[in-house]
Formats: C-alpha cells, sequence, structure tokens
C-alpha cells in the first residue's frame, strides 16, 4: 500500500490551537459564505454564484419541456467578468460574475464536507443537501456542467481552454463531491461530478474530433486522482495522467486556440515545456503548485520515476531560490506568480494565501512519495504562517496578499503596490483565498498524519486522536501537542501489541535536533529522514512524550536575496515573528537587534488566547545630517545616532489584527 | 528689463570639459540623428519622420494640382504607433510612427541651430535648408502642420488634445525655429512656425465653435512665450497664457474627449486643479517640468504673483520630497511619473534624461524670477549628473531611464524592471531623449550666464567668452574653470570701468561657504542669496580668482526615504559618485563606507581625459549562518563577517562605460 492521507472521519482533532481556527471557519466563514454564494450581503461585491446554478438549472427545465423546439443560446463573449451595474439590474436568466465562478460553491461545499465530518450539523447538511440538488439540476444530459456557457451558448464550450476555467470547475467538483460523500455518505454530488468526468473523458484526448487539451488553471489532475481513488474507475485516472502528459508539449495546445501567443514560452500555465522537463518553478504560483501536487498523484499511482524527479527539483526550485521565509510563495503581483530565483521583495509580495495552500497540498504529496520531514518542515511552515495570516482572529476578513513589510501608506498610495492591503479584506470579487482557507483548515486531518499498511506518519503536531488496524488489531493513537506555544508533545499508542505497527514522528528541522523524547525506550527505534520510527510495542499503552526545543533564533537569508541583505528574522518553533507598529512605533526600518541576540519570551492575552509575545534588545539608528541650502531631501552626514529599545515582535500570522500600521518581518542588525 | 539668457551666439563656449561633450554632439549625435531621421540606420527602428513630412508634402502637392477634384482623406485611428511589418512594406504615402513623430525633427533641427552658433558648418546648414524647405512644403495652406493629420485626414485634427501630440509638436517647432533663425538668421522655420502658431490662436479660445483646450502634453507654452520674445507679437503670449490658464479648470476638457476619465482626478497631464491651485509635482515629470517653466516664463512676462508663488511650491515639492541625488526625477515607470514624496526607488527608479532636461528648463527660469543660487545648485546637480549620464562617452548610445542602482541580471529577467536597462542603448524607437540631450548640451550658454540691464549672472562655472554692454561701453568677461575636477575658476573683466556694471557669482551650495576669493578686494560687494555680487570695477581689468572646496563628502537622505535608510553616498562638488563592479567586484551591497569616512581622490586617465576617482575605507559585511534542513535559502544567524577592502568610486555620469555590471549610488555604512 501506498502512502496516504487517512480516510475523512478517522481522525478527530482535539487540538485547542486549531480547534480555534475550525470553529471560525464553521461558525463564521462557512455561514457568511453561503450568504455571499445567494447575494445575500448588501456590503459585499454579489457573487451570483448560486444565481447562476439556478439560471442554468431552470434553463435545463426549459428545455426539457419545450423539447426539440427549444432554442438553444448562441455562445457571444461578454468578457472574463460581468456584473450588473446595480445588483437590481441583474436578470434571472443571465451569468454574472467570473467565468470561474462555480467554482466558489464547489469549495464551500468541500469545506462543508470537511466540518460535518469533525462536527455533524443536520441544518447545514440540509442547507448543502438543497444546493446540491439546483446543481445536480443545472448539469446537461451529456453531463457537461459549467454554468457560464450552459447559460451563455453551449456552442463554444471548451474552446478556451486557457482562460475559460472548464476543467478548474471540473476539479473543485470533484473535489468537493468526493469530501461530501466521504463525510455524509450522500452520492449525488459525486454522481454529478462522475457525469462531468465522464462527459470530459469522453471528449477529450487523442484522434479525429477529440480536443487534445488540457487546464488553463490546473487542478483537475489532482481531483481526478482522488476520484479514482474513490472510485476504482480506469478512466479519472487515464483523464488525469493525460492532462499532465500533454501539457507542455510542441506544438503548444494554447497557441492553437491563442495564435498570438506563437513563439512565447508560456511560463504563466507551465506550458513552456513537457512536465517531466520542468526544473523551475515559474508562472502563476497557484496554479503551478496545483500542478505539481497532481503530478506527484501520478507518480504515486504510476511509479513513474521520471515524474517524481521532476517534482523533486521543482520542489528545489522553491524552497532554495522562491521561498519566503514565512512559507509564501510567488514574488510578483505580475501574473501572481513565482519571480526570479532569489527575488523575493517584502513589500511588493504577492504570497497569496492560496498559493500557500497550494504548497501544503505539493507538500503532503511530497510526503507520501517519500516521507521526509524537509517536506513536513514546509507544510508547517506555510501552515502556520502564511495560511493563518490569511484569515482574521475573528474570521471576518482576509488577506489574499501577505507581504512581510507594510507601510499603510504606500499600500494606499503607491500604484505598485496597490494589491497588497495593509489590513484584512471582508470578501473579494474574486473570492479565492477564504472558501479555500475554510478548505484546508477543516481537512486539517489530512495533513497531521499519512499512513501505509503499518506505519502512521505523524508530520503536525496537533492534538488528536485516530485509530488504525494493523495485523487485524484496532490500535488507538492519541496525541496532545503544546503547539505552537510550547514544544511538548505527548502519544499514547493503545492496543499496539504483537502487531508490526511503527510510528513515524516527524522530527522538526527547525529543532535543529534539540529535542527529548521519553517513553520510546523499550521500542525498537531508527531515525531516518528526519523521522523517528518506533516499533515493535510491547505494552498494551505506550506513551511517547516529546519536548522540541521552540528558544527563538534569528534567521537570515541567503546573500543572494538582495531584499533582505544585513537583515534578520525572528523565528521560534514552527512561528515566524514580525514587528508591528503597534508595539513598536513608526518607522519599524529604524530598527536593529543588537546581537549576539537577547530574545526573551511573554505570554500575552491580548489576542484573546495566550499567545508568546518575544521582546529583544534592540537599536533605533538613525543618521544625522547637516542641511544643505538647495534642497531638505538630502544632508551632509554627520553621523548616527543610536538609541536603545526593546523591540516586541509577535507570531506573523496574527500581525494586523490591532488595526492599521507598519509590519515588518526582517529587521536590521546591530553587533 | 527681466533677467533673461543671453542671446544665442554672444556667449563662446570655450570650456575643456563641456566642448568634449559639444564636440560629441556636433560630430557624433546630430549626424547619426539625421540618418535615424532618413530611416538609414538597418539596425535601428526606422524613423519615418522625413518620410512622414515628404508624404505630407507630396499630398498637399497634389491637392493643389487637383484643385476642388481632390478628394481629402477621411481619418480613420489606426493607433498611437504605427509601424510597417518590414521597412521595404512602408508606403510612400502614409504615416508611421508614433503620433508626435515629427517632433523628433524639430529636436533635431534646434540642436542644429545651436551647434551651428557655436560652430559654423555649411554642409550641416546645407543639409538643414532642405530639410526645412520639406517641412514647410508639408504644412496647410491655413498653416496647420502635424503630418499624423495631415496624410491620414484633417477632419479630426485637435479632436484628442489629450493623447495626440499636435500642440506639443506646435511647441518644439517653435522652439527649433527661433533657434534656428537666431543661430542663421534664416527665418524661412520661423515663418513656418508663425503659420501654425497663427493657426492655433484662430482656433483656440472662449467663444463659439472654438477649441477651449490645451496640450495633453505641455511645451507649447513655454515656447511660444519664446516666440514672442522673438516677434513682439502679442498674439503668442495670449496663446501661451490661455493654455496655461484654462488648465485644470472644471469642466476638466480632457474629459469631454475621454468621458471614461469622468471623476478621475487628472494628475498625469497636471490638469487635476488649476494651475495656480498646484502645489505637488505630480503626473508625467517631463510634461510637469515643462507646464511649470511655462509657468515660470508666465510670472516673468506678466509679473503674476499667484503663478511665481505656484513655481515656488511645486519647486519645493520636486527639491524636498521628489528628487533624486542625481537630479533625476520621476520615481516611477508607471507613467513616466513622480511618486509619492520621499518614494525614491534606487533599482526601479524611472529618472527620466527629459525630465532631469526640464529641470535644468525649470531652474533657469526660476533663476529668472528670482536669483537665488538653490535653484542653480540643483539646475547644475542635474546637468552634471543626470543629463551627462544620459549619453555614452563616445557619444553613440544613451540612457532614458536612470537608475541609482543596477544589478544587470535584474533588469534582463525581472518583467517589474524591463525599463531599466543596464546598459546604454543605441536609439529608442520613442527617440525623445538623446536629441533632448543634443538641444541642451549644445545651448549650454544659455545656462550658464544670465542678465538684466546692469547685471551678469554667472549661474554655472564652464570656461566661456562673453560680452555685455553696459552705460554705452562694452564690458568682456572671460572665464577659465576646472569643473568639475577642481573649483578654482578665474573670471576676467575689462572695460567696465565707470558702468553699473554688476557681476554675480554664484556660490555653490555643496561647498557649505568653503570657497576663497581674490580680486574682489577694490570691488564694492554684497552677498545675496547665494551670490556674490560685484560692482564699481575700477580698473580697466579686473581679475576674480575663486575656488570653492570640492572635498569629497558623504550625503544622506531623509529618513523619509525608506530606500536609502541607513546608507550614504559620495558627493564631490557637483558630482554625485556611484560604485561599479568594474572596480568593486559583485554584491555591492555588502559593501559599507567606514566612517568617519577617509575618501581620497586620485586622478584616473581611464576614460580618456582626467577624472576623478575617489577611494574610501570600506568592509564587506555578509551574514553568516548555520543550515537548515529543509531549505537553502534560510540560516540560522550565526554572526556576521567583516572583510576590509577600499570601494572605488567613479562619478555617477560615467557608469556603464565600462561594459555591464552592477552599479551602485548608495552604499551601507560601518562605524
Amino acid at each position: 500500500m501506498n502512502i496516504k492521507p487517512l480516510d475523512v472521519k478517522k481522525v478527530s482533532v482535539t487540538d485547542e490551537f486549531w480547534s480555534r481556527k475550525r470553529e471560525l471557519v464553521r461558525t463564521e466563514v462557512i455561514p457568511y459564505q453561503w450568504e455571499i454564494l445567494n447575494d445575500r450581503i448588501p456590503e459585499a461585491q454579489a457573487s451570483y454564484c448560486m444565481h447562476n446554478f439556478k439560471a442554468a438549472a431552470a434553463l435545463n427545465k426549459r428545455k426539457k419541456k419545450q423539447g426539440s423546439k427549444f432554442k438553444e443560446p448562441k455562445f457571444t463573449y461578454r468578457g472574463f467578468a460581468v456584473f450588473p451595474d446595480k445588483r437590481e439590474d441583474a436578470k434571472d436568466d443571465e451569468f454574472y460574475g467570473f467565468v470561474f465562478q462555480d467554482s466558489d460553491f464547489y469549495k464551500w461545499i468541500e469545506a462543508v464536507a470537511y466540518s460535518l465530518a469533525g462536527h455533524p450539523d443536520p441544518d447545514l447538511e440540509e442547507t448543502a443537501d438543497r444546493a446540491i440538488d439546483i446543481v445536480a439540476d443545472a448539469q446537461l444530459e451529456n453531463g457537461y456542467l459549467d454554468t457560464y456557457y450552459i447559460i451563455n451558448g453551449t456552442d463554444k464550450v471548451f474552446t478556451d481552454l486557457r482562460d475559460h476555467h472548464e476543467l478548474y470547475c471540473l476539479g473543485h467538483l470533484v473535489e468537493a463531491a468526493v469530501a461530501y460523500e466521504r463525510a455524509t455518505h450522500k452520492d449525488k454530488l459525486l454522481i454529478v461530478a462522475r457525469n462531468y468526468a465522464d462527459y470530459v473523458y469522453s471528449v477529450f484526448g487523442e484522434g479525429e474530433g477529440k480536443i487534445n487539451g488540457y487546464p488553463g488553471h490546473e487542478i483537475a489532475e489532482m481531483a481526478l486522482f482522488k476520484l479514482y481513488d474513490r472510485t476504482g474507475t480506469k478512466r479519472y485516472l487515464e483523464l488525469a495522467e493525460y492532462f499532465i502528459n500533454e501539457r507542455g508539449k510542441e506544438p503548444n495546445y494554447f497557441e492553437s486556440e491563442h495564435p498570438d501567443m506563437k513563439g512565447k514560452p508560456d511560463y504563466y500555465h507551465q506550458a513552456h515545456k513537457p512536465v517531466r522537463e520542468q526544473d523551475e518553478a515559474v508562472g502563476h504560483a497557484v496554479r503551478a503548485v496545483y500542478l505539481y501536487s497532481g503530478m506527484a498523484d501520478m507518480a504515486l499511482h504510476t511509479g513513474d520515476e521520471a515524474l517524481k524527479q521532476a517534482c523533486e527539483k521543482l520542489w528545489d526550485s522553491i524552497v532554495n531560490t522562491k521561498l519566503y521565509i514565512t512559507g509564501g510563495i510567488g514574488a510578483t503581483h505580475l501574473g501572481e506568480a513565482f519571480s526570479l530565483p532569489y527575488d523575493l521583495p517584502n513589500d511588493t509580495a504577492y504570497s497569496e494565501t492560496c498559493a500557500a495552500i497550494g504548497l501544503v497540498f505539493f507538500a503532503r504529496r511530497m510526503l507520501q512519495l517519500d516521507p521526509q520531514s524537509k517536506y513536513a518542515d514546509i507544510m508547517e511552515l506555510a501552515l502556520y504562517n502564511t495560511v493563518l495570516a490569511g484569515m482574521a482572529l475573528d474570521g471576518k476578513s482576509f488577506f489574499y496578499v501577505n507581504p512581510l513589510e507594510v507601510i499603510p501608506e504606500n499600500c494606499h498610495k503607491d500604484e505598485r503596490k496597490t494589491h497588497v492591503k495593509p489590513v484584512r479584506q471582508k470578501w473579494f470579487g474574486c473570492a479565492c483565498c477564504p472558501p479555500n482557507i475554510a478548505r484546508l483548515i477543516s481537512s486539517l486531518d489530512q495533513y497531521i498524519y499519512t499512513e501505509d499498511d503499518t506505519t502512521l506518519y505523524v508530520h503536525l503536531y496537533a492534538g488528536s486522536e485516530t485509530q488504525k488496524t494493523v495485523n487485524g488489531k484496532k490500535i488507538k493513537i492519541s496525541m496532545t501537542s503544546g503547539f505552537p506555544n510550547n514544544g511538548k508533545i505527548s502519544i499514547k499508542v493503545k492496543g499496539a501489541t504483537a502487531t508490526d505497527f511503527t510510528l513515524a514522528l516527524r522530527m522538526p528541522g527547525w529543532a535543529e535536533g534539540y529535542f527529548k523524547i521519553q517513553g520510546y525506550e523499550r521500542l525498537k527505534t531508527e531515525f531516518k529522514n528526519g523521522y523517528f520510527y518506533c516499533s515493535c510495542f510491547n505494552d498494551d499503552t505506550i506513551v511517547i512524550d516529546l519536548e522540541f526545543d521552540m528558544t527563538p533564533k534569528l534567521i537570515v537569508a541567503d546573500e543572494k536575496v538582495a531584499e533582505d541583505a544585513g537583515k534578520v528574522a525572528v523565528v521560534r518553533g514552527p512561528i515566524v515573528y514580525c514587528a508591528e507598529e503597534a508595539d513598536n512605533g513608526k518607522a519599524l526600518r529604524e530598527i536593529h537587534i543588537k546581537t549576539p541576540a537577547d530574545l526573551t519570551e511573554e505570554i500575552t492575552g491580548e489576542f484573546g488566547y495566550d499567545v508568546v509575545k518575544i521582546s529583544a534588545d534592540a537599536c533605533r539608528i538613525k543618521s544625522e545630517g547637516a542641511e544643505i541650502s538647495s534642497t531638505s531631501l538630502y544632508k551632509t552626514y554627520t553621523g548616527r545616532t543610536i538609541e536603545d529599545m526593546k523591540v516586541k515582535l509577535i507570531p506573523y500570522y496574527l500581525w494586523a489584527n490591532r488595526g492599521e500600521g507598519e509590519m515588518s518581518v526582517y529587521l536590521g542588525i546591530k553587533d
């Protein structure tokens, strides 16, 4: 058996830190998004997502009633996003929103599914079931399901794979359908998803009259592997493989749709060369990591060594040259994309929340391919820092872009920074990030553990309970965790005697080998690739206590990262820290941490729960100068003033929860 | 008499430093540009400038011949810039190039005029005269002259003042015509210019059927004041005043042409409010300083105090919040524009050569309004640094954008820096900067001195000879100057006895009061606003020797300039220095100047003439770290290595003359 995440409902997340976030998703994000999807929040941009499904369903009904008399709408392009001037101008039978608007519902229902799995809620399930009814009614008889074309005219379906998101919507539909069926054992949405996937399978591929293209925005690839895993139906596997194998082949498929692309390598869609030849992470960051996740899935399913090696190279390209210290990726807002190696600007960073989420997906799959703690380290980094930063403490506002340095005035006025918001926003017209955060946090159980026949891998330390059957014996595993406030973990294994059960515990890279373990002494142990493997459980109950060193420390970026030259960041365990104006005043760039650093921890309750704040001896350095008569901008340098101070740092994921102000992850050094 | 620049031909520039540049313009830039204007350089983008004038002339001829049978072309918009796919595809009777392509010829002929004034050249004058014949033939009978509309259809003339450059072309035509007439005493081009100006006067203004707009790209304003000064014809003054007074009034004129602008303040064209209410330099930087120059001209001609005050506020806005240390302006490539106050990025700077040239224009006019050395300081700064940097040592390649920090690889690959070139380019499709440099350097005499009835102001120190008649006596003034290599100046005044002659000598702000003067002891002297006024010349020959302290020093930017925090630049006299990879290796950002600084001068011949290089004790600081297992991008900080070195600096204007490499004006500080 390959290494896999655990089945939905097999893990119960009891962790205090994460339960708080999951509860926010359940009580705030999911209900709010449902209102959004139904255009019931007057102050937010109307979504028209459910409106579109209803319009498509009504059209289908009309079509059935009128039979051959029904006049199919003829497609005319009206734009990538169409919104009525005013909400009341919206017509019942028209499509509104982005071409990918359907996917918002699918992301929502996926989050609902995970949430129901962890926390039953009959009212929510009823709402979801009725919504699924509408979606099912919107599907065409042949299985096609994208309301943009159903409403605007199906004569042009699959004619713009590059920019229109029909296969992206398929991907999200499948992800949602599998999750919902697993959580509720109701298969209506799964049947809808299968119908659409079957239709796509029937029209894509080699040969006369078939479309030999692939998704402009990846996700269908990894989704189809999930569908195959759930159903065992080979054609879903074949379709996913087809999409992956075709991408980047010459002649470029997207060029056939968009002749103006001729001769320009298509980095943006990762279609510049065949995937097995790709060795640098390029283009739209979310698309990229979704593709790499699909590639890893394929390597897992087929044992394709070339694909696995490509995944490893792409992983290395990201983590060694294009990763923010916060686990964010995508350094440029131009194309929401990866920039050059080592180009990691802090103030104009894109670092989209969804891209960090995609990196978590990719990391989990690399862990399945090859359980090495380096993958889990980055998964944890992205999760605890950029993903969590994406959502406000109250679950009511969100970051799309996650900068590492902010001066609010510049974000408001500088056109080159309009993508950077100094405080979280209520909801977005293109609302990918909030529901993506919701579905990841609700499905955390899929990332804490993976397993094969005999081994349970612990990648993330979070309070939880699970069980595993080995040699016919049901083994109960319960974990308590002090993360992220402290590094104390306790894992109880019950009922593993006389089985081949192995527990593989990740030793985080950030602990640098500083940890204590107790309770394993009578077990057989082995340390490999950053995991501590324990087997031969010889007592019915074995409790393993771990403590990882979370002493705060200073981190420097590679010297090739120009933006961080001469600066340090403070990191404690998996948490990256930052300085905020609220604690330190303005002009954070003047603050230099004194080295060797004296980093002191203190617990604060100001965020509503216990959070570790760090303070450090620092100084404010200002250059002094003598006035020049012709300008006050420049002065003759006369020396520097150095004023001692304590700099106070908070976890990066908590920034911008105390109003608008400056923030910086990196600070200067004074030695 | 108001303060004015000296008439063309009254000053003979003998300065070694400047003669070298002027000779380059005469022997390299002017002949090369003539080839460009005639599409005779195969490897450069064809200009089609003379092609268009010829096409318009041919059309006029045809029209005359055919009389009423002639069918006027009907205008259809083909784009802001139209080029044939291949040069051989160009049709004789079509317009090619940018809408403002005509102005390239005007800039060229203006440079030719100044050059002929300083250095007669019958062959060049003949070429110019024949070109002027073609331009005259292109003019319509009513005086209109813009080949874009003449060729494409005159039914739409003056319908897009915002984006089409008919009035911009008028401005450059007028500037050129006045200069050419002054230099050669030939008035053919001046008559053409007057005809066009007369036509514009007849169709613009208040009242039924008149156009009450103003130029989208300013320059006609200042040009028309020149035309008025030359001809005494009042309507040119009125037209210039009209353009200035109308700008920014409500309802906004450009909105009537472009309804989509409705409600958006038009900063880009400085039309966001009436000019007298403007107090912050905004929008397209070249447009802005051309407008401010015209406003200063108007204040000079009319004594309008509100306009003068607006000019002063705009000047202060530039020099106190939006000026690069190199005298460059326009911090953002978005709209080639001024950014926010104190936003002065070094690596993405726009700092267009033409904008620095425009700042020189503005400064000279402020000096006319109010002779204060602070204006001349900035004029000198822009001239010796950004303007000169615009042209290669051999006069064959040019910078459009003048960054203060360059890492070549980033310019080549980073989409956000594609406007920044690490080496000068041969010629540009939009070729405003090279001919603008040519016309400024050729007309340097207009900036060295200004005068009123009795006073000769010396603003720039450059070897030159001039004369001035005061109380009927002809006074000869000769100056020798060691600038920029040394601060030694000698000024001989002959024949000023028993006159009211006053010599006003600028005391540069950068000398900070450190200078020696000899020879003035028996004169009446006064120090005012940075000028040393000498009068009562009591000997037939008086020689005043000055020496300004050019000891190199460190300059810091205001603390509000985030990009320069913790850094210094080295300046010597009017020259700003920079470090280049050629002298210091890569990774200039690691170099820190040790303070208090020990700045040593040495003369080098490596640029073909004597140049003062500066070396300073410095060190390379690198952060060291211990590897983290999951990424090589970040390391646990273990301290810094500090390696002593000498940093070598060259004048900024000479950068990128030794191949491609890193460059930085600012360096770190180590104390």
